[in-house]
Parts: structure tokens; sequence; C-alpha cells
């Protein structure tokens, strides 16, 4: 990607030299996801044109020099099938990363296809090969896990294990998701295995709803066949009146936010995940929606390693009952990376994914 | 208090008749809140007048039928210089006092001096003897606590004491506490006493921020004096750049709001307890005030009997090193109730005190 | 029951009057669960025998005086099949109930079928009719939660419920569950459907074992079968050497307490909920299993009127996915009432069942 | 110290060339601690003998190669009168240091003075220079921050920064602390300046304990002159018969293990400092002690790099009151260090500290 608003060409670069500890991974899948088109429409301040997009993406590893271990201290082999964590270089030492406890906020981090430029070297999935520098968080994707579950998850299955552990769910709560995308729809199918009561996602097309349904929701509202009192009303009524325990939103709207604070009931808890740009202000009472509802507002920036490692444990033990790999609905190869962004531009499925080897 | 916007009258009640567990409270002061100008400016609904003003209050027991005891079951017996907790009939079985944990949202909750009808008794401090139903939660004051120093506290001691429950201050944060009235005055105080590094009040008028001063905070900003863009830079240059690590909203502005929002540090928390009323919509960015900052927001809403016994534990300790006594600046008798609200209306005092008893 | 240590006698009471608010339950089931064999056994204190055992129970509404609604303000009616709340008269006032925050520790409290006396009237549920008098905790069963559902959950149920509140779990979290009784296997149940990645219990005989893999064990250890050694050796390789991240006891044996301590992570925490009664003293390393571990011990008792609530919603969710009816695997009428004192004193069955009305 | 048990030498090292990053302290002080004591009796396994000991130190900077800087960001120049963190080479990638979110058991972490060998350089505080390498997290002291005041907190404020947060006092606590060592003597000063209502110490000896008055304690006990049962009953006293809401251990006794456990009240928290070491085994009743107490018990290991910066905001905002420097009794120079050493062993004084440069 050369620049915003151009056309995405293939380039050929040299592989890399590997380092003590550095690694080559064969790239399988990568993703397509929102924040692809965010960069292609330059809505991100920052970022160091050209780079190589795909931040998150899997395959086979092709070449390890010296050691390499994963979190758990177990040595990974060439021709091992792993993930790797697209944030890297967090630093571990300033304020955000310590004191703060909010290393998503640490100003040295970096993250794969988003702020590392091409002209640093293959740091990005839309590509054959990616390098794995020393430090990179590597795990190896468990039995049964294949590539196609693990990048339909993807960066929105880390997101929304980071959601779900702001969200703080009890046993028997209604959780209402906003927005039925990748992280929308992981979000859903997490709070399910988390104990919800039930689970309601408010978003479209309906073939969305369709799938947030098959994820793990139990009632499904397309916004573009229910206004929003008869949205409020739904949920008043699922909740005897009371409003749900916990809002989930991943919609990225500004009047998403607005509605989320009507949902959500006395005492509840907001968790605020889907404004990852500027899509404008809200107007927010905060009489009503905020000191008298005694409401918890929780913003949710990103995701650490630890979410990554539970991402994996989850996979681990729940790739059989959610279908994951249903998200990443379509796969195009490099010739056709610019039809790819398109159709993720236009919201037609929740994710395309990018095998860099095919030639579909 | 007839109705709103009508003066407020003196008229005489029949004392009750006390039922087993009731109690007859000698009102030595009770207080002039801004709750009681809203009550006056009829902006609270669902309120039963003509009221008996007063909600929170002090005096001595002069009449307990059978056996009354503390939270702690020790016994209170006549002449016991005491303080009772004005909300009361909080149920216990619904869900907000149970599974969700928020007892304030209690809807059976009833508070003296704000939703007891005078038609009911003498549910109301604005007056020379109160009636204490059985239930009500009642506390000595402990040696060295003067009437003056706890109705000084009063509930905005109370709403300080929830307040920095919900803010979990951490040894050596920041905390900006906006608005300089009774609430903020009490939480800058306790701020400082729960370990902060630094506490900066922001308010007006000066008078208040010199009393700030004197209830523990280290800055000062008056808001006639600096503009927004100089408040916040001041912020940034005492945490190195950083912002606060907790802001609480003690002013009941929508603007307040809206500068907490950028005030506060990433990852920081926000405490909403001013908007006891409705003060009109605020203009909020979602990703770069709350998203992005991956920023805590927690409304609070009134006080818990938990709240009250703590604030008589931090009287008992804090009495003589912090000025509760200087906040409640004039007294007033019954004839003069008029001229207290008045005054308290026009902010001139940080509260106005009711000596029933006194015809000053 | 006239006494620890004689035959449960039956007896007949009249039928009480109803004051406003209170209710006649026509009992369908009740339980006989540890604490009735250990009240059999003199093993509580200051129980005031004769007392009418069967704290958990439920049925349908036979007569209601007055008003009568659950903890969402709906009416209850004659003919409602309900449940209700054991704990009764906490008194919302004392420290425990408010400061403390802990409703299970109030002194006031008292408990259906334990510490209400004969005397007192018809608490209790191995009777044909139970009294709810005015302020017991009442809710309505959900559609489709059979009245054997609901005890077979039953006061094991609430206990979990009160753990897994405790132990917070984390999505992919290795759950080790000391125990397979009523409460270890709703504790594992409910550990499966709060996102757990595996679950791990630990207990005797055989039958109940499968039967907790029925509820959602991944992994079961007989301890008559398997020495201590080896189930340390099985939870580690379990966990890639690290050991499990929470660990419930519910077995109430002091090994069963020492064993625990080490079976957890690092960080990990470890819920005490099984020593109900005193069962000798345990032998531990500070430093070792608990300073250098940096782990979370915490106790759990009894549970709270939103633990009930929760446990009605976790029914209502997951009664066709959880066999809890196969937890109360025998019924008894009250002529047999000492054949299943003794046969849950035996252990031959999880939990036996009291239905007042058959006559087998 | 060459090896467990026999006296420490004084050896000439090499100046380190310093990489990039790195940088040399010029050791104001150093102090002996009991972890010291712990080294030279061979209590701590693994340690690479021969050590130059002394984690903890403080001073000036004498060299600084390339650009080194704050946690903040901000540069540090050669001058800067500076603290470093003890703990280096965390790993930051590792299940401790992310998902479990306990980097304090990260497996790669070192520590100056402890598991730094000698044959790797100047790591270790015991020395006239210090190697700061790359990585090692380094703040300057505050204006008015005296070395003495910094290292008279030292590893013990450092310990009670992280204790006071795991204790998560509430406004108006009674606070005990088992210990009147450096560990307890800044947990009172923290714990009083967090806001409890009153903070009791139980050690000895005599001096110790007037130190503790001085730090912030409101009540002590001498254990040599006061049997348990009598320390239980003051306790219950100072409480109203209920227990402390937190109790503290930093005495690393077994036996204040078990006494601790039954000065805390019912749903109160025990954190558990002291265990640095083995001390043997303690005898626990798990039903009278934990689960009927629904007590909460937390390990506290280590410190991390956020306890440390936070240290240092704490010693900016209460450095004139609270007087650390008197924990630092005496000083000693490299050729008294065997003296020095004795003296720490044998309790005589809180804290003995070096300076390398002193020929006293």
């Amino acid at each position: 990607m050369p620049a915003p608003h151009v056309p995405v060409e293939i380039r050929e670069f040299i592989e890399p030299e590997l380092p003590p500890g550095g690694a080559l991974l064969r790239t399988a899948l990568s993703e397509v996801c929102g924040t692809d088109v965010h960069l292609w429409h330059g809505r991100l301040s920052g970022v160091p044109y050209p780079i190589i997009p795909g931040h998150v993406s899997t395959g086979t590893l092709e070449a390890v020099r010296g050691t390499l271990t994963d979190a758990e201290g177990r040595h990974l082999h060439e021709g091992d099938r792993v993930a790797f964590f697209d944030v890297h270089r967090t630093c571990g030492r300033c304020l955000a990363c310590t004191a703060h406890r909010t290393p998503t906020r640490c100003p040295s981090r970096r993250v794969y296809g988003i702020t590392d430029s091409a002209a640093d070297g293959l740091f990005g999935g839309w590509a054959q090969k990616v390098y794995l520098e020393p430090g990179v968080v590597i795990a190896r994707l468990p039995d049964g896990v294949s590539f196609e579950s693990y990048i339909g998850g993807g960066c929105g299955l880390l997101t929304a294990v980071h959601i779900i552990e702001r969200a703080r769910l009890t046993l028997g709560d209604t959780v209402v998701v906003q927005g039925a995308g990748a992280v929308g729809m992981s979000a859903a199918a997490l709070a399910r295995k988390s104990g919800a009561g039930q689970v309601v996602v408010v978003g479209a097309p309906q073939s969305r709803l369709d799938l947030a349904k098959q994820m793990g929701a139990d009632v499904v509202m397309n916004i573009d066949a229910t206004p929003p009192a008869e949205r409020l009303a739904r949920v008043l009524d699922l909740t005897g009146g009371i409003g749900a325990d916990v809002v989930i939103e991943a919609a990225g709207s500004a009047r998403a936010f607005e509605e989320g604070l009507a949902l959500a009931r006395n005492g509840g808890a907001y968790v605020i995940a889907g404004h990852y740009t500027n899509v404008g202000d809200s107007t927010v009472n905060a009489h009503e929606h905020i000191n008298r509802k005694h409401l918890d507002i929780r913003g949710c920036w990103g995701s650490e390693v630890g979410h990554f490692l539970r991402a994996i444990e989850v996979l681990a033990r729940y790739h059989d009952e959610i279908p994951w790999h249903l998200i990443g609905a379509r796969t195009f190869g490099l010739g056709q990376i610019n039809d790819a962004l398109s159709i993720a531009a236009s919201m037609a499925v929740p994710k395309a994914l990018v095998d860099p080897w095919s030639d579909a």
C-alpha cells in the first residue's frame, strides 16, 4: 500500500537475514479487516507509508535462527503451524506499561501492517513471507485449530477477549452487543461462553445477524428494520423493564454510543470498543445516562499479549463449537487485493481473507 | 416547603407516638444544601409537597421507645449525640439491592426531607424534632466530633465517601476535583487522606478555593480567572504531560463533564457525581476521549448505609485535621429559612446551616 | 428433628394465620443435604431443636395474604410454581450487611430448616406446607425449569454461584474442583459455562465423577484410585507445568485444603467453600504456597439473595444443558425420612430428596 | 560475598565499557536488608556466588552512553541524582508477565545483588560504582528527597507499595501490621497515608515500635511484653469486637501467620508479605479462619516496576511527613561490611546502610 487512496501494488522484497531469535513465517492466511480499509482511506495518522498491510496473520515457520520459544518456554521449530501477536516493541518500562497497567497505550509499541513501514522489512501479512523479529510473541496453533478458524477470529477475536475482560460478566447477565462485524460477532460468542443469560446482537445486514446467531446470539435485531425506540423497547422487554446488564459497543457509530447508554440498566456496564477511528461527536446527558444510572463506561483500546494468548486458549477449547471460520467469508490472492479491499469497504462480507500464495 | 417557588412556611406538627424501635431526635443542626435549592426550584420530580426539608441532620436523642441499637449492636440511649442516615426503607430484596449491588437505585428507598411528605410526619431536619422510624440507621457521634463538624461534612461528605470508593485511588495519584462545593471539598479532603500524590481543585469563587486548600487541595484553579485551555495545560504540566490519574466531577455542569474527559489520562478514571439534576447535554467524542483513552467513566449515585458509617469513622479519625466545620459558613433559625435558601441559591456560601431552636 | 442423634419424628402442626405479605407454600420437593446430616450429628452450634429440616425447598403457592411480589416487583399468585431463599431476616443495617458487604455474616440472619425452631412455625421443607413470612425472597420458577431441576441444584447451586463470583474466572482458565458432591458438581458445571478452558474434578466415588462429567467436567480424578502425587502431576501436565488458574475447594477435608494449595499456579486463586464444619487443622507453608506463589485464597461463606436470583437465571438458561435433576438421585416420603438421612450420611447418593406428600 | 557463611571480601573490578543505553552509577548509599542476611546464611537457592550484594541503591549518574530516559521519557544526564529498579530482564512475553499479570513471577527476571553474579559485572550496590545495563528502569530523585530518605525506604518501601495495592484499603479501615522491620514500618506509614482509621503495629523491640509510631502507627504492641491472647483482645477492643479490616503480615514467622488469621474480621483481608524464606509450617483451621470468616488471604511477592515508580511519587509527596531516613539507622563503609551484616542479622537496627566511599 504505497499511500492512501491509491491502488495497492505488488512489490518484491529481498528475504531478510535473520538475527538470533528471529524467524520467517510462510504466510498461510492474513486478513482484510476494517483497519485496513481505514488505512486505505487515510483515516489513521502517523502511518509510515508505504506499508505491507495485514496485521493479523498465520502460517508455518519457514526458518528459525537460534532458539525460539513460545510464552510457556516451549521450543518452536521450522514447520510448526503458528500465529504471532502483531503488537511488538511494547517497552515494559514506561508508565503506561507499568504503573498504569495499560500497555496498549505504550508510546513505543508498534503494530505489524500498521505502524511498521515496508522500508523496514516484511512487517505485514499481505506478503508470502513475514519477518518475525526477536521478541515477537509466537504461539503454536493447537491441534484441531485450522488456519481458517484462527484468521476468522483474527484481530476481532483478540479485541473481543479484551472486551470480555473489561465487561466482567456475571452468570445470567443479559448482554447487548452493538455491531455485527468481526469484533461484535466474537464478542457475542465469548459473552455466550462466559455465562451470559441472553446475548442480543444489534446490527446489519441480515446475513451477518444470521451468522451472529450461529456464533451464539440468542436474539438479533436488524437496525435497518427496527427503529431505535423499538430496539429499546425490546431490550426492556427481555429484561423485565430493567435494561441490559452489559452493553458492548462494537459498531463504531456516534449514534450507537448514544443508544447504548439508554440500553444499559442502572449500575450496568458499557464497554466502548468500536470507536477505533473518529466518527464524530455524540450527545450525552450525564445526569440521565451516567450519574443517575450509576453506570460504568469502560473504553477498551487494542489488545495485549495476554489477550492473544487467551484467544489461543479459547480457540483450543471452542473451535468446534463456534464457527469462526465462517467469518472469513472470501479469500483473495495478492493479485485481487484491491478487490478484497473494495469488498471489505462495502461491508459485503464480515471479513475478507488474503492467501498470498493463491492466484485466485 | 409547601410547594416549589413559594416561600417556606413555619408550621406546627403534633409530636408522634413512637412505635417500638422508634425514636425522636432533638435537632441541633440541619443543612441547606444544593438539593434543597433544587427542591425549592421544583427541579426534582415526584416530590410529595408539602415536605419538611433537611435531609441530613444531627442532634440529641430526646426519646427512645424500646431497644435501639447502632450498626455494631450497641445500645443507644436518650441524651446520646447522634446522626442518622437519611436514606431509609431500602428494601434489601429487589434486584438493585441484591444481585446488582446498587442499593442507591432501589425503587423503594425513601429519603428524609426529599421523598417523605410532611403529611407522613416529621421526616426532615428543618424542624425542632425529627421522627426516626424503626429501621433508620443511627450512629453515635464519636468523642470530639462536634455537631458543626458532622453537619459541615453532611451529605457532601457521604457522597464523597462513595466517590472515593468508586475512584479506587492508588498511592501517588494526581486527582482533579471539578467543583468547590460541599461535595467537591470533601472529595478533595478524602482524596488527600487516601494517598493522592497531588489534589487539584477546579472551581469558584476564590473564597471556596481558599477553603479547599485548607481541606487538603494542593493546587486550585479559579474557573473565573483561568480559561479551559489553560486549565488543561496546567494539569498536563503537573503530570508530566500525561493527564490526571483520577478526575472527580462534582460541578454539575455539562461543560465540566466535557472538560473532565480531556483532563484524564489514558487508562484513568472519571467519577461523575455532580449531575444530580439535569443540566443539559454534553458533546462527547467517544473515539478521542473514551475508546482510545481506554478511560473508565463511573457514575456515582447517592450513598449507602456503609458510606454513612464510613463517614463517621472518617470524622472520628480526621475531625481535627480537616476543617469540615468551616463548610457550614452561616447558621439560620427557622424564621430566616427563606434567607438561608436564597443565600444557598446564590452560592455565596458553600453551605448554610439550620438551627431550628435558634431565633437568629 | 427433635434433637441430634435421635430419629426424626413426624409431627402435626396447626396451619399458620398469614399476616399481610405472608404466604403458604405447598411443598413439592425439599432436599436432604450434607447440612442436614451435620444437624443430625449435632455438629452445628446454636441450633434451636426441635427443628423442621429442609432449608432449600420448592413447590406451589397455596395461600397468599395481601400483595406478594418477586424481586423484580412482579405479583405472585396462588398456584404459582416458586422457590424461596431460605436465608431471611438479614438486617441490612449492621456493618456486615453494609460497610463490609458480607451479608452472609449478618448476626441477625436466620435460615429455614437450620436456625428456625419448630416452635416458631413451619420453617422447614420436610413438611407438607412451609410458612413464608413477610420479607422472604420468592421467585417464580421459569418455564421449563422443573421442581426436580431446581431442587437438584438446590443449596449446592446457590453456593456454586457464590463460588464462581469469588473465583473471577478468565476465559480459558483451567479450573480444578475438589469434591464431587452437590456443591462441587454445580461449581464444575458453572465453571464450564463461565468460559473455563478445562474443568478438572477431583473426588469420589466413580458414580459421582461420571455425573460430574455429564455436568461439564472435562477431566475427573478418582481420589480412591489416584494418589495425591499423581493428581498433582496430572494437573501440572494439563497446564504445561504451571498449575491450575483456579482451584475450588468443595470437599470439606483438611487434606484437600493442603492439596489445593499445591495445585494452584503462581498468582492463581483458591476458593475455600467446603469447610462448612470444622474437620480439623491443616498444615500450611506460608512461604511456599502463599507468599512466593502470590496466591489469592478466598473464603466463601453461604449465599446472598443475589446468588439465589442468579441461580434462577442460570436455571432458566441452562436447565436443558446441565442435568441438575440427576443430582437428586432418590426421593423419599416423610415416612422414610430416617432412611433418607442414613443414605445421605453414607454418601451413597449426591443428594436425597424429600417429597412430603409421597408415601413412598 | 564469595559464598555463604564466609566473610565478605573487598575486591577490585574493571570499570565496564558501556553499551548504548547503559550507564554507570556512582553509589551514594546501598542497604543491608534482611535479604542480604539470608544470602549470607545461604537460605536462598540458586544464587550465583560470588555476588556483589546490595539490591537497592541510589547515587549519581557518573557516565551515560547514548540516550537514557526515565519512565516518562525524560532524558537523564550525568550528574543526576537517581535510583534504579533492581529487578531487570523481566521478559514481558511469558504467561506470568502477560496473561497472569504477575511479572514478579517471571522466570527470566533477575535482581541486582541477588541473582546476578559478580562474574557478570558490577550488579550490586556494595560497590563504589554500579553498572546500569540497558533496560534497567531509572528514576530521578525528586527535589527534596535525600539519598537517606530513599534508601531508608529502600526495598521495604517498594514491597509496602505492593502490599498496600494488594490490601485495597477503604477509608476508615483498621489495619494491623505484623512486624516492625523495614517492610512493616513502611506498610504502616502507607496504610496511614491511604486513609486507614487506625494503624496497629505488632512487633519488637520497643525502639522499632517507637519509630513505627513516628512513621504513622496509632497503636503499637510489643510481642515481648504482650502475650498473643492479650493482643487479640486488644484488637477486638479497638474494633468493637469485630477484628481488623486488614491484616498485613511482614514478620516472617509461622506463628505470626496463625495469629493474623485470628486478628482479621469476617470478610476482611490478610496480605502475606513477610514469608520471603521458608520459616516452617503453620497450623490453620480452614473452617474457622478462612471459610466461615469469608476471609481473603493474598500472597504478595516482590515488586514490579510500577511499585518502584509509585514509591518515588510517594517519596516526592511525603518525604517531609514520614521519617524514612530514620529507618537506616547506621551507615558503614566497605571496610566494615561484615560488621554491618552482623548487626543486621542481630536485628539491632531496622536497617544498616552502606556508603562504599566512606572509610568509617
